[in-house]
């Protein structure tokens, strides 16, 4: 018999974070590598947007997670993400994928197909992107979703089965598939919709956790990078719905998602937590 | 006897803009892609950066409207350039120029003098801008004006009657040319130039609107395309008004800007409107 | 017997700053050219972000100064860069280098020992940065900074006497070196170090001081660019101060911070600095 070690709740695995702040490598879109790293900064974290050819590979190596998100890929990010992703399975370092806009979009969907060989320990989406990565549909329309999150259920599990990675489904109901298990969490704010880059900072936090909780390493311990990754969400929705009682619209919410980020303790995580797991 | 549809006013095109989000690519400076897909998003629109060659052309022919704002141009962007601005003219869809400190930078002036050959929509830059475009002149000092608007009105009415383009020269009274029509529009905070992108977003929401009016299609409406002009500046100058009472320097003005956007409604448009029309 | 004019104070390079706006051509790295370009308009100076080749080195002859820095050097920026730092040498146009992460990153430090030799007017790094620079050390991991202020002066007083620069070594006590002058300036608050590209766009700030100065041109003047550097810090450092008594966490400090810049005057510039020179 087997003793599995309990999950470890947000709550923990936050104040793990803050007590060793992981160093995410960031080799994301054009957009929101600003909002990106200051999420990272006010969660306790920190990033380091290094994404040239050349240095990619060297700091995957050394860096405590890395994110590689599709949404802006130019060729030499291209090159610089294959580099990251390669030498993040070499070293053991967590890499979350995130491919933004896949489907209909013919480089991006190329190189999100080269990049989940490469077994990424998250894969982060919304359900028209994790439908067209498992090959199963046509991808939706720009960053915006057509299909439903259970919709991508399906999906997500073939995704997972097949590359061994967690898979994130965004979605007003986030849904975490892990080989059999599923997780379901409610939490959030529609103006977390409002403002760019709510989803791909999300995938830039996840590695945050995935570091902090040492969710890397070979064999990868299956449970350790779904409750990291569970934990992301958690926190950064709570966080959106404690900024939303701060907000008047979306500028003032942007604001008060990094205050709230900062602030955010256990004792709210615990409270405000609406999961469902299976 | 033709009778011609009234002009759409501000407050109608905003509406419909909100019942119908427009999706507008975005080929932009790297100083400013987060605030403008922020101003889309509180707008009520929504913005992707797809701006590599390979995909920006395919992009452009299903976009609502297209931004082609010459701030930072890269290799790979000029070439996504001409590759979105051409198939968005064979696709029918609306695209808006901002060719951004042009007349003594060479690459971006050699690239504006391509990009206005396949006849942009609209055109819209500040007095230097539009004076070096039209070839009058030599054009300003970074992204500043040293020219007014009055001095680049026959600049605007020689690139109008050229490539039947709208031209909307900016300042603190904002001037749309179209042919022989004409437009002062004299709202606005003198804050909205003391934020990054104040000028840059306001070619996105052009696109927005241009793309909710479906100003696009061959033979252009030019009504459509000038009351779309005039009802992005309008909404966003209006928006900038509401928000400098709420502000109390750039910086809270720049978060204000963003909920005002997300607010204003049809009433404030109809309250607030400045515009004198020839 | 030659008598030395009294150094310039903060509050007085202010004041000239303000009445004249400088130009500070930006080559810098993707996560911070928003909020550089913005903390320069705050302060009542401009950006410009041209930092393509072929454009790069023909606007550092007209900048008032310009800002190299390597956060995220891509392939055309690097180009730029040698284009600009050398067309500014020649141009006698103030210049800073900001060499972000250098160390175990191979591309970047190997275009920092070559940017250096071009004698940057200032050289702006953390600790860590400062002794990789000069050959002393081995770098720190990512941005942030593994040795203290004081291990680095050792490294500036080299880097200085070796390229005639400049040198500001950051932290919470800020120091700054030229020749066998020292000021350490204790202004700042820790939640500048909780916002992305605070140190980042303090070398765009410390342009914008030597070009209002007047710190360029040959000889350089040593006082000018001294007292410059001393006064860029001392407000950027003030400011920061103030913009904390506003905030409840990074989101709203940032905010806080971008109007602190534009209110922030003589008088409490006079009243916090907390400066010792020898």
């Amino acid at each position: 018999m087997t003793i599995r070690p309990a999950p470890e709740t947000p709550a923990h695995l936050l104040a793990r974070l803050r007590e060793a702040p992981p160093l995410v490598q960031c080799l994301t879109n054009s957009v929101v590598t600003n909002f990106t790293a200051n999420v990272l900064l006010a969660l306790g974290a920190s990033g380091a947007m290094v994404d040239i050819p050349g240095e990619a590979g060297a700091f995957a190596g050394i860096a405590s997670g890395v994110l590689v998100n599709l949404g802006t890929p130019t060729a030499e990010q291209r090159t610089a993400m294959v580099e990251a992703a390669t030498a993040a399975g070499a070293a053991g370092t967590p890499w979350v994928l995130d491919p933004v806009a896949i489907g209909s979009l013919p480089v991006r969907t190329a190189l999100a197909a080269q990049l989940v060989q490469l077994r990424p320990t998250v894969i982060r989406g919304n359900p028209s992107e994790i439908i067209a990565l498992a090959g199963l549909g046509a991808g939706g329309r720009g960053v915006d979703s057509t299909a439903t999150g259970e919709e991508a259920v399906d999906a997500a599990r073939t995704l997972s089965q097949r590359f061994g990675s967690v898979v994130a489904v965004s979605g007003a109901v986030d849904i975490i598939v892990h080989g059999d298990r599923i997780a379901r969490l409610a939490n959030g704010h529609p103006l977390l919709t409002v403002v760019t880059g709510g989803g791909c900072a999300l995938g830039a936090v996840m590695a945050a956790f995935l570091g902090a909780a040492g969710a890397g390493g070979a064999p990868r311990a299956g449970t350790d990078a779904f409750a990291a990754t569970c934990a992301a969400v958690t926190t950064y929705t709570v966080a959106a719905e404690i900024a939303a009682e701060h907000a008047s619209g979306p500028g003032t919410f942007a604001v008060a998602f990094l205050d709230a980020l900062a602030s955010v303790g256990s004792a709210e995580l615990d409270a405000r937590a609406r999961t469902t797991k299976a």
